[in-house]
């Protein structure tokens, strides 16, 4: 019975989770228009109680025929908008029967119903928002059958294969199936430079052109080959063109509204020139964030170098963990600032959809992101290595921050500039650090400790509550009261609604930050792909655990990319092209760099930067023109079944040949070819344009006159034949002429 | 009589014309199937002699009905395509006389009637090609009032009205009236470049680089701008993906036939893989064309400057001329004979669709284009004048050559490379050949050329036939035998028989090496854009007459954009942001360039360019997201239509709000809010479980269990009260306790 229980959700499609307000009342009459309002568009509810201060209302569909309804009419749209090539012609029931639903599609229908505004048919239900503030949480069950084969499947595995995906998109969405097949895109793609990457750090070692080059090349090929592998995936998932469906946003704040021209309705209206204005606060925003963000980054690093090339003082093992400290510290809390400033400019910008709210976010995100992650590296390269003899010095001034702890004179004096070195392997330590420290501290961070917290609160939970029965049993178990054979499925779900929600973004945004690395600066070290290479595939079982296990099932959405990410690989595979080729040309030319800024021939490096960045410019079009001229089975397909429905179309209205048939006049045999010849043989010319003459008489207008001079078509026929009869035609017509 | 000869075309819809070949037997026969096929298709003949060795075939639709189902089909099939919005209901009948065709949209429609393939419904008659050889050309008649309106309007103007453009488009058609589009555009947008410009020359002088930065800007936000204009225009005119409607092409050869597994159909099938590889002989094609052309416009260009600065021997004034000479005739063979060359690989590229055929076309010819436009003023630039004082010695080589004709050893002195000077005037002088005397030339040799050309013929010819006429009369006129009523309109249309046809795109890529000059080198001399301002007034005015006097009336084609000259536009901007960067660099570094290398400074000017090239594309960015945000009210009309539509199709299909009305049962009485409460009162938690429970004891699955413990909403409602009851929340809860 217990196993069995665990495969099944009991046919429940939705959880909501409503946490009753200190204001009870308040919290009854919400309670009340919640299950009203669910009622009302077709949804058949159960309660249960949640936690202390929360219920837990299950929610199936009240009847599968009108269900089957919501079905059908979002098909329509669908066909409507053109995902769907072929309209549905059949009724509801029949459209479920002949195409059923995947499990994602159906919690998706079930998940608009709850949400979409009351307008369009909707209960309108918008969790922590509005009237709506105590409902929770709206999410469906796991299916940890499914999970479970999942998570032992994909560790078998190296590569996912196709159907794998299709499973995950039937399982979650498209949005996030869309991450997984980028994710093993990604993951194919890598072998070749793993293995490229490999042999050039055994035989060429550091900053190689040859490696540079191809790691470029790499990069626009898999950015290109991506986008059309979104397009084929579109097509097998039947997701194209879903972008145009707009979902609106629950927060948008018309400035006024006016009544449609065209369609007579009344629109909310915000004019855009307003919204551009808004939009021109970005400027600022990247401002602030530069100089935010690059001042601690540039700050701590300058201590760093001081610290560790250039104090010899009292505490400098302890000291030099001070940076460190204080980026850890510092970093996180400011990006979150930065990144809740964002948001509210995002709000404050008022899109009228969801998805041009969330590219904007996304792409301030991606700002505040790359300040992050790359400034300290970037610092590395293009100041450090170049001017650091010129610079250091200048560290001087925490010298005399560190002067009273100075144990004697000497441990104060600072560096010759002439004397001093840059340490060479900084740059390749601190790409080792990106490539490998980072990432698996990054992995710890985001899948082991999740567990470790869950499983810790709910031993501390376990124990605190058995502490509670022993004292005297004050407050009872809330699982006490459930029915029996309900207790175990209750346990689950009340587990699952305590977990966190899955964000794929932040997924997304990881690993596009780990593109930017290898496009940007794997030529330091080109061990990188491979250990990224490796990384990845823990990264996708990781996310997998993550996604079945330490969050709540996510709501499946349905999308036709991976979005604005596609911008940022597109931008970062550039900008890589810039940078390898200075990287390349400082650690190439003459001696490799020393920290003195003349070894460097300015008009050499922005020469091979200049060049470089063209080259790559030019590739990325005879790449991406090669690509977009592939044709592809998907692509083929989509094409013909496109062309059969119009053909189709135009068969069912009879108009497929419209004009033949309507004119081979019976009385014309116009096919019996040259039979009629001989009977019209007697009409010359002249009599027939005698005939048209005398006709003409009778006729007012010119043009009558002119177009009756030759009845029928045999008679322009004659006419012409005649006609040619005059001519002088080449040898011909000299012949006659003798 | 004769005036209204003049002004109607006799109901005429189309000419054909066509000639005898010298094979009389061969030419009957081909007549014949060419007045069956036109009869076939529903069209009426009458034929008229031509000139000696042709005959005019006029056609217009038999029947206006037959001819209503052509243009209701050729709109449901818009309406499939998704250029109409709105699925055309009515009968074909209706359908003409709700929505009256233009005169471009009949003739657009008898045109698509002939020429498209039989397996389509036409008569698939393709003029000079294949069957049809001998058909010389198919062409509607100009509208003589309408031209004369037109020319006598438009050269009273300084703008043309948006109704006008209309009008220009509803004459000749989409096509066309994109070029008209662009060219009012860009010569509106160009006051300001000219009035700055004037303001620079007067106020800075050249190479100013407030100039240059004012420029680049102004060539960005055109380009952008008019994107945008060819969308808002591809909605007014209703021409909105009119691209996605493919014209196959007839020269296609397919590698074999397939039958595609999804329509099961065959399909002509050529293999994409193929063309491509075939589509890399573009870059030996491009070599090809750098390297020929290239040779010899240097070649001429080491001359001239041989002759005219280092040269001072005989035949001085004789000799300047020689590289001209050598220009003009070489350069348009050459390109002539790489245009053939470029046409060949194009038809070896083997398109299926016209479109794409004419884009690989386009792209070789702007290659060809600009290499003849832009090599000589990019060699004064970056060659002559930085290196002028290296090289011009090595031109000596010349000297030799004429040494037989030296008349003292003075003469052929070399320069001394110390005491050479460059000519600085040299640049300005050939921009204001590009921008001044060059657009003289080319309107002379385009507008007033063929008209002398063509009245000349006329004279010659009416003074030999004058002349036999008085020898003895052998061949009497051709025009002896017609209708004395006809006989003004059949000179006429005579007349415009023997006229060239008109092409648009040698119209557009004339204004788009115009603006190439614009933004690569009107920095050498702001007076530029006032010239261009100046000549495309009467650019227009002199296409305007090269359309309606000059040449046949074309046959209108639709089109949604300028097509790929829009992307030539682009790449020309950007390229100026570097060549404009570089010449105000040059000429603005200390003394001014004196064609002594050592002067620039290399790192300098990359940084310059570089510079100028980055923010030039952040500005695009800026601009082009700016403009995408910016609504129109043509946008906003079309979005509303496509709403309205969508809405009108679930309206109907009673979709629109398909799940209120189907769930609002009528035993529950929802809506009465709060008025069954009290009749429910009595029903507590417990007595509710106790009978789920009791029910649930027959039921078998532990779902239907699960979901049977609360059967009605209100049962919910009641029980979820009952445990909030329970719950202990905040403050009030508190109270309860005490």
């Amino acid at each position: 019975m217990a196993a069995k229980v665990l495969q099944t959700n009991l046919e429940v499609d939705y959880v909501i989770s409503y946490r009753l307000p200190a204001d009870k009342e308040q919290g009854i009459q919400q309670f009340k228009k919640l299950i009203r309002a669910l009622t009302e568009i077709g949804l058949t509810t159960e309660v249960r109680r949640g936690d202390e201060t929360s219920l837990l209302v299950f929610v199936k569909a009240a009847d599968e025929n009108v269900f089957a309804q919501v079905v059908y009419r979002s098909r329509i749209k669908d066909w409507l908008y053109g995902v769907r090539q072929i309209q549905p012609t059949s009724s509801p029931a029949e459209t479920l029967a002949a195409e059923p639903l995947t499990d994602a599609e159906r919690y998706r229908q079930i998940h608009h119903m709850i949400s979409c505004p009351t307008e369009e048919g909707g209960a309108g239900i918008t969790p922590k928002y509005g009237d709506w503030k105590n409902v929770e949480a709206i999410f469906p069950l796991h299916d940890h059958v499914k999970n479970k084969k999942w998570l032992t499947e994909f560790s078998r595995k190296t590569f996912l294969s196709p159907e794998d995906l299709d499973e995950v998109r039937n399982t979650v969405g498209e949005k996030i199936g869309y991450y997984y097949a980028f994710l093993q895109s990604y993951f194919s793609f890598m072998i070749f430079p793993a293995a490229f990457g490999f042999s050039c750090w055994v035989l060429l070692g550091n900053f190689s052109p040859v490696y540079a080059i191809v790691n470029g090349l790499w990069c626009v090929v898999f950015v290109e080959y991506w986008k059309r592998q979104e397009q084929e995936l579109a097509i097998r998932w039947n997701v194209k063109n879903v972008s145009a469906i707009e979902d609106k946003r629950k927060e948008f704040v018309p400035e006024k509204t006016i009544t449609d021209p065209v369609t007579g309705e009344k629109v909310s209206f915000f004019p855009s020139k307003k919204r551009l204005q808004r939009q021109l606060l970005q400027i600022p925003l990247a401002a602030l964030c530069v100089v935010a963000l690059g001042a601690v980054i540039c700050t701590c690093y300058a201590i760093e170098i001081f610290i560790s090339e250039v104090y010899s003082g009292p505490f400098k093992s302890v000291l030099v963990f001070l940076p460190t400290i204080i980026l850890t510290l510092a970093i996180p809390t400011i990006s979150n600032f930065l990144t809740q400033f964002a948001e509210r400019l995002t709000n404050f910008e008022n899109y009228e959809t969801q998805e041009s709210h969330d590219k904007a976010m996304i792409s301030k995100v991606f700002v505040i992101n790359f300040i992050t992650s790359y400034t300290a590296i970037l610092l590395t390269s293009f100041v450090y290595v170049p001017f650091a003899s010129i610079l250091v010095p200048y560290l001087d001034i925490f010298g005399l921050t560190v002067k009273p702890f100075a144990e004697n004179e000497k441990q104060l004096q600072t560096p010759d500039p002439a004397s001093f070195t840059i340490n060479p392997n900084r740059l390749r330590n601190q790409m080792i650090y990106f490539a490998v420290t980072a990432q698996i501290v990054n992995f710890a961070l985001e899948t082991l400790m999740p567990v470790i917290t869950q499983k810790g609160t709910k031993k501390f939970k376990e124990i605190q509550e058995s502490r509670a029965e022993k004292q005297g049993g004050v407050a009872p178990s809330i699982s006490s009261n459930d029915p029996p054979e309900e207790k175990e499925f209750l346990t689950r779900v009340r587990e699952e609604a305590a977990l966190p929600e899955y964000d794929v973004t932040s997924d997304l945004r990881e690993m596009c930050m780990q593109f930017g690395y290898l496009s940007l600066f794997s030529v330091i070290w080109p061990l990188t792909p491979v250990s990224y290479f490796i990384n990845n595939w823990v990264e996708l079982r990781g996310d997998t655990f993550k996604l079945t296990v330490e969050c709540r099932r996510p709501n499946p959405a349905r999308a036709d990319s991976i979005g604005p990410w596609l911008d940022s690989l597109v931008f970062l595979a550039w900008l890589g092209s810039l940078t390898s080729a200075a990287l390349v040309y400082m650690f190439n030319g003459g001696d490799g760099p020393d920290g003195k800024p003349h070894a460097i021939k300015l008009w050499a490096l922005l020469l091979s930067v200049f060049l470089s960045e063209h080259i790559f410019l030019v590739v990325r079009l005879l790449v991406r023109t090669a690509i977009s001229k592939l044709d592809s089975a998907a692509l083929r397909k989509e094409r013909s079944e496109r062309l059969m429905v119009r053909k189709k179309y135009l068969e069912d209205a009879g108009l497929a040949h419209a004009i033949k048939p309507l004119t081979t006049a019976p009385n014309s045999p116009l096919l019996s070819n040259d039979s009629g010849d001989n009977s019209f043989a007697s009409i010359t010319r002249q009599s027939l344009e005698d005939d048209a003459r005398r006709d003409s008489l009778r006729d007012t207008t010119p043009a009558s006159k002119f177009w009756n001079r030759q009845r029928t078509w045999r008679e322009t026929e004659q006419v012409g034949l005649g006609m040619i009869d005059l001519m002088e035609l080449g040898g011909k017509a000299e012949k006659k002429k003798q």
